[in-house]
């Protein structure tokens, strides 16, 4: 609101901060929201931060690009490059988190356009087995050395092991993506392990949760969780393809622009919704929502909706350029969301239980994927690729500190093992993908 | 961040209202968004609400593009029905009217790349005329009944004045587009004016507040806001450009997708933060970075910086979908900031005030679109289409109102003025369009 700003310039006395403190202390505390929107949240300064955001994530990327690395990687280090670690420039607001969040269901979306849902559920007892071992192992590691060779606290120890079970879905998808072996055979199977993966870590923290909150775990929650997650994942992409039905319908008979952006748009929010309120990850309801757009995506027992490759095309044509605009967003507040100034880095322990815990986070996720027994390249590709940790690992790590259950030492060693499981595993598969070329082709289903 | 909300459902404790306000009261104020994001202000319920928008807003504009009326009326009917007006389901928060900035800055940047700068200078003169009567009859108009004939305050005469004179060059361009009438010979004159407009409403405001705190009127600080618009208008496309030669090379060079989405959202966003910071209205910082990027942009001294018709063509094809999924939120979000339930329909002084403002508002834009002498029908729909005052109103309004300035009586009739402002022109606009179809062509051109 130019006008607004202009005065807020000229009169600072009217919209000030004991006006919006006043709204926050007397008011539902969403006033607060509501007071700074009215006082006209000054958006030449959002604009700047969102325009800074974009052109660091694209100038950083395009370096990666040219030095040959993944260019999320340049995506994430803009993030700690301008964030507090380095610079201290940008600070994650409310506003740019939406727009990161809508930038992951975006990708997810885009990710489950380009999936065959036939493949997927091929490969799905091996992303299964992916899945929980490298959840099983990663959980029981970092709790049997926090606990009984670390002598932290039985919940802290907890902790720790949840923190390393996480995947980020988001970073390695965008790995294998850039190094364009996102429709190989092994990225199939990562795929759906990192799914698997979200949804048993969302079961876990419930889980912990409630031991930390009544010292007792229902397995009857966790159970109605899995249960509702389940029915989504069955239901949700039918009921997407005939909301899809119904836009192609009215695409064909609108006279005003912008439909399938519009209507695209608010299918995967309603999805992400319908997901978070199911109990699963929101970005689970953008996969769906993507499965069921999919060009390769058919109903089971032979029911004949028919897919029309055209307005596919449409689609993809109209939705790239915005899923290009928001997802960088997603990667750069990961990276701002990290704060390596934190760390109190002459400290033993740190160094010590950060470098323990990071091996054995990395041994957990590797045997994951060598047990499927995919032959050694492979495997390791697949293990490595469900390394990082990403932004799901700070969500935990960062509930950890705020609840006081990890002390500053132990949040600081969880913060390196984020940063080296998210940085270190798109290196080392790229150098695998150069070393083995037989064992590792590019289009995957030439060897399968 | 899901797993975050998964959290705050089950342990409240962690981030409650208390701790949003222990940091809103002993921090910086920024803390309190800070807080808000880091303790991850529910991203599904975002979704939902911009889910609720986008569909509601395509709904209705799609029922009155059936009915015969412009789709933006849709568009501002739908914010009034989710809003305080109506249903009271949604509230615009800062998240929401961030993205509504974004979607009126990027509508003025589409404008402005469907505009030929040639026509637009050749208009120049007329644009000129439209705008300066039609800026200073209303507030002459306003400012003379409010403090003569009903005895209002000097101050609140001359804040009534200035919300009179407001035009929102959002809504004129939309309902000349919905009416596919925006390449016409009147839509020219008007888009000039429009702008025009729009300085004139900082710089008065500007001044208003000078008065308001000091007493009284700096015309250098006027004058100098006019120097640096003039200036800023001159250069801004020039520098823009340039900068879109830079886009065009490294679209041809990268080898990751997205760069024109990237790159113009991130050129648009800074033109319209470089707008601010020299003091003009957020909005024309879109629209001069349009004019740069359009086809028909040719330098003046007949420099020669070639134009490339298919890398417009693909801005074009890139940029459509993002700003037609942007501007809806722009629209909704005028209707929602609008609450029809706070006025007392009783009071026989806010009917006789508003109706009275009502007439002079039109009468006064009227005349300005009659003083060119266009011939009647077009000077007619050339000053209808400047009488909607939209959000730029509001923002008058709302400013009026919390400075004390507007007591609820005269910002209630305020409102009304508005609302009917609003509402009404475009069917007389249609109307006119239909009752002189020869006067009007569909193509204004050739009829020049």
């Amino acid at each position: 609101m130019n006008y607004l700003d202009k005065v807020l310039f000229h009169l600072p006395d009217i919209y000030d901060c004991s006006v919006r403190q006043w709204y926050v202390m007397n008011e539902h505390i969403n006033m607060c929201e509501g007071a700074v929107a009215e006082a006209g949240m000054e958006a030449h300064t959002f604009f700047l931060n969102l325009m800074v955001i974009l052109l660091t994530a694209r100038v950083f990327a395009e370096v990666a690009a040219r030095l040959q690395v993944p260019a999320v990687i340049g995506e994430l280090l803009a993030g700690v490059v301008l964030g507090p670690s380095l610079l201290g420039w940008l600070a994650p607001t409310e506003a740019i988190h939406l727009l990161a969040e809508i930038g992951i269901i975006l990708l997810l979306f885009e990710v489950g356009l380009e999936t065959d849902v036939t493949r997927l559920i091929a490969t799905g007892a091996k992303s299964f087995l992916v899945a929980t071992v490298g959840f099983v192992l990663p959980f029981v590691f970092g709790f049997t050395a926090s606990y009984f060779f670390f002598d932290l606290a039985l919940l802290t120890s907890l902790f720790v092991g949840g923190t390393l079970t996480a995947t980020s879905i988001g970073i390695t998808v965008r790995v294998l993506t850039d190094l364009q072996r996102q429709h190989s055979h092994e990225a199939q199977v990562v795929l759906g392990a990192a799914v698997l993966d979200d949804v048993m870590g969302v079961v876990l923290l419930a889980m912990l949760y409630e031991f930390y909150v009544g010292g007792g775990i229902s397995y009857v929650n966790a159970g109605k969780v899995i249960l509702f997650v389940g029915v989504f994942f069955l239901l949700a992409p039918l009921v997407a393809k005939l909301i899809s039905l119904l836009i192609k319908h009215f695409d064909e008979v609108t006279q005003i622009p912008g439909m399938i952006p519009t209507a695209i748009v608010s299918l995967v929010l309603f999805f992400a919704w319908l997901a978070h309120v199911i109990g699963a990850p929101e970005l689970l309801g953008g996969f769906a929502a993507g499965l069921a757009l999919s060009r390769r995506f058919f109903l089971p027992f032979g029911m004949a909706i028919s897919t029309h490759p055209g307005f596919g095309r449409k689609i993809e044509g109209q939705m790239k350029p915005i899923i290009h605009l928001f997802t960088p967003i997603f990667f750069v507040t990961v990276g701002l969301s990290l704060n390596l100034r934190e760390i109190d880095w002459s400290s033993a322990f740190i160094w010590i239980f950060s470098l323990s815990a990071f091996i054995l986070a990395v041994l957990g996720k590797l045997l994951g994927g060598l047990i499927i027994r995919e032959g050694g390249p492979r495997g390791v590709v697949i293990g490595l690729a469900m390394v990082p940790r990403g932004e799901v690992g700070l969500i935990f790590a960062e509930l950890g500190r705020v609840s006081g259950i990890l002390n500053s030492e132990v949040h600081a060693a969880m913060i390196i093992v984020i940063v080296l499981t998210t940085f270190l595993p798109p290196f080392i598969i790229k150098w695998m993908y150069r070393r083995y070329p037989d064992a590792l082709p590019v289009d995957g289903d030439a060897k399968r």
